[in-house]
């Protein structure tokens, strides 16, 4: 079950003025089950986004980098719409993958009076099945007559696989005395461990913000948020973050990081995504956990990144902490290989919680074991190292590695 | 339970001369268990080892670094005895762990008229527990009047820690026409992913070879070998790979690679190594299935390696395989996350068995599940990719991910 995670309270979601969501069913996977999204966006909106690393990538991971060039200035008129589906990920489907996700975008641009390469596609289920595409064309339909901006809630559950809640944040944001929406949805359970994005997510805003800034405070704000989350250590082959500013305002257009707006805004979209990711995490397959682990002092950001990521991945560490054990060793030799080579152990100092469980390469003389039980039996676990090298630091979250977990992907597809 | 692996035949195992092995019950962590292993060897010996590169090293790993560096020619005279305890890892133990560690290589060197030096000690079991060093040299007796030379198969149960199945493995080597003894034992079931060496492993041959051969000898053997299996990814903090050569025979000494004997010694340690190497992963906690992964065609043998790691560490693709669950997109995505920034995925080919799966990027034409499901289904499974980039290849053995390996870990220590 997820940790201390509930489902968004549709009410209170923002519209994003320039955004209508719609969903619908294809019977994809399942029949019934509303496994599309589409999204529409206002005209002059801007739209940015990261995809996943793996070399195998999805696609319509292909198709959005293609389509995504451009800008509101591109000949092509920039992006006006977002297609959604789940239950199979085009993924693995070669050069007729492709012409089923262009396919695709060609259908909705011309239902909506747009051109292809004004839509982004998106997939996500099952690997190396060819995508029904028929399936999607025929429920777009029904998904376009749903077109509202009120839809943000139904969107996240639309855009589910193995997750168990949906996921979305929202906050206002005052940019000089005005307030903007900025709402996001997200999923990802499995085969989490982004590498420049997430599985899906999607965040806009209505702040004018020009493309330039837009990408800067996506890349920033994944850095800190989807980039810091691993479930299973499996980089998907369709990971995709999406940032939109609709810019529906008679506003002035944030155009850099000197206007005295864009750390405000950077600042939120951080926070979201930070929320969107953790709640990724809490989600995860099997998790009964939820763990941040932080390293400090370090030279670098990535070495504190790798130290913490070493121990976020290790099947050992995360089955002690399903079973509750303080079991320091495990974390200490995760450390040891993460691949700091000059790291002094006799540096390092190991919290849990607020207990010093480790220093001068073993064990705190004042350490108690009873204290770290107490720590671990809790739903939320803080790990906290120190490195003694320099200033640098790094959080990652993950989640504890369960028998359900080994159900779960025993059982897929099954 | 272990996969097709039955504890070594006592009556199979040569005797090495020049070497003899003791062991006894010091009540380390469980009464009455034999778990201190003493191994006593002619004087002349070479002794060469391999030892994790986690930085948390155990203590004992640097007391055997700091007693290996001088081969028979040193001052110390030269390694006569190792001594070896389960149920204590001796890691993670700061200063203090390193005085218990010398301690007891004092205690056994005063018993049989050596130096400390000439002592190499080894512990695994249980990180950040002070040793009960005081219980190991009260069993030292014990097991010098056990020593003798046809006690390698006792000598295998008494390092077992989770395993299930003692590893002993034992040849006979012709060089020059005349015969010589090569026997090992090995113990390691999780924490396994070693880096330079594995868990614990012993082996010792007869024939006459140089500290320098030995050396060559260790390293190519090593990493044909122990270097070439995973089961969870966590490289122990005790890893260490001893090589002894008694030279108890009137043969000339082995001295370098221009001996035309150096390749046949070579060659039967490398396929010796390879036998106790795969032991450990058959007897992989909680494994229900073995795995070879060998990956072609690459640029150079580390990118192959590198590919076929991310395979063979997968969470997704080891719990497909529990499953008998052919799930391509699982191995595919992780060659597409495995780091090889350049890989053109269209010429990638994937075999399950002799079943060509994959291939231009997607599942090949002609595959049927039925034929992958076929191939699964079986207690020992070859996955076979060709990367069409060079001539490069390597091989990595597995085991799959069970709801076994979660409950043994989790429950480990309570």
């Amino acid at each position: 079950m997820p940790v201390n995670l509930a489902a968004p309270d549709p009410a209170a979601l923002l519209p994003v003025p320039g955004v209508e969501l719609g969903i619908a069913s294809a019977g994809i996977k399942k029949p019934g089950r509303k496994d599309i999204l589409v999204m529409r966006l206002a005209h002059d909106s801007e739209v940015v986004g990261v995809f996943t690393q793996n070399r195998f990538c999805a696609a319509p991971v292909t198709v959005c980098k293609e389509h995504l060039h451009g800008g509101r200035d591109d000949d092509a008129g920039g992006i006006r719409a977002l297609v959604v589906n789940t239950g199979n990920a085009n993924a693995g489907t070669g050069e007729d993958g492709l012409r089923r996700a262009r396919e695709t975008c060609a259908a909705l641009a011309d239902k909506l009076g747009f051109k292809a390469e004004q839509v982004l596609p998106f997939s996500t289920g099952v690997i190396l099945e060819p995508l029904p595409h028929d399936k999607i064309v025929a429920a777009l339909p029904d998904a376009i007559a749903d077109l509202k901006p009120a839809n943000w809630a139904e969107a996240a559950q639309a855009i589910m696989t193995t997750d168990i809640v949906a996921k979305a944040a929202t906050r206002k944001v005052a940019l000089n005395g005005r307030d903007f929406a900025l709402t996001g949805i997200a999923k990802g359970s499995g085969m989490i461990h982004p590498n420049m994005a997430t599985m899906l997510s999607f965040v806009a805003t209505d702040a004018p913000v020009s493309c330039e800034a837009l990408e800067a405070i996506l890349r920033y704000a994944v850095n800190k948020s989807f980039n810091c989350i691993t479930v299973d250590g499996d980089t998907s082959t369709n990971d995709s973050c999406i940032l939109v500013a609709t810019g529906v305002t008679d506003a002035p257009v944030l155009m850099d990081d000197g206007d005295p707006r864009f750390n405000t805004l950077r600042d939120a979209v951080t926070e979201l995504m930070i929320q969107l990711a953790q709640a990724i995490v809490r989600d995860g397959e099997g998790a009964t956990k939820f763990m941040e682990i932080r390293v400090e002092g370090g030279r670098d950001e990535a070495e504190c990144k790798q130290i913490a990521y070493a121990i976020a991945k290790s099947p050992l560490v995360k089955t002690a902490f399903f079973a509750s054990d303080p079991n320091l060793g495990r974390i200490l030799a995760a450390v040891g290989y993460a691949g700091v080579a000059d790291l002094d152990v006799d540096r390092v100092k190991l919290w849990l919680g607020n207990v010093l469980v480790a220093e001068n390469g073993g064990r705190s003389p004042g350490y108690q074991e009873a204290e770290g039980a107490r720590v671990m039996a809790a739903p939320e676990i803080n790990v906290r190292l120190y490195l003694g090298r320099g200033d640098a630091i790094a959080t990652v979250w993950t989640c504890d590695f369960s028998y359900e977990y080994v159900k779960i992907n025993a059982e897929y597809r099954t």
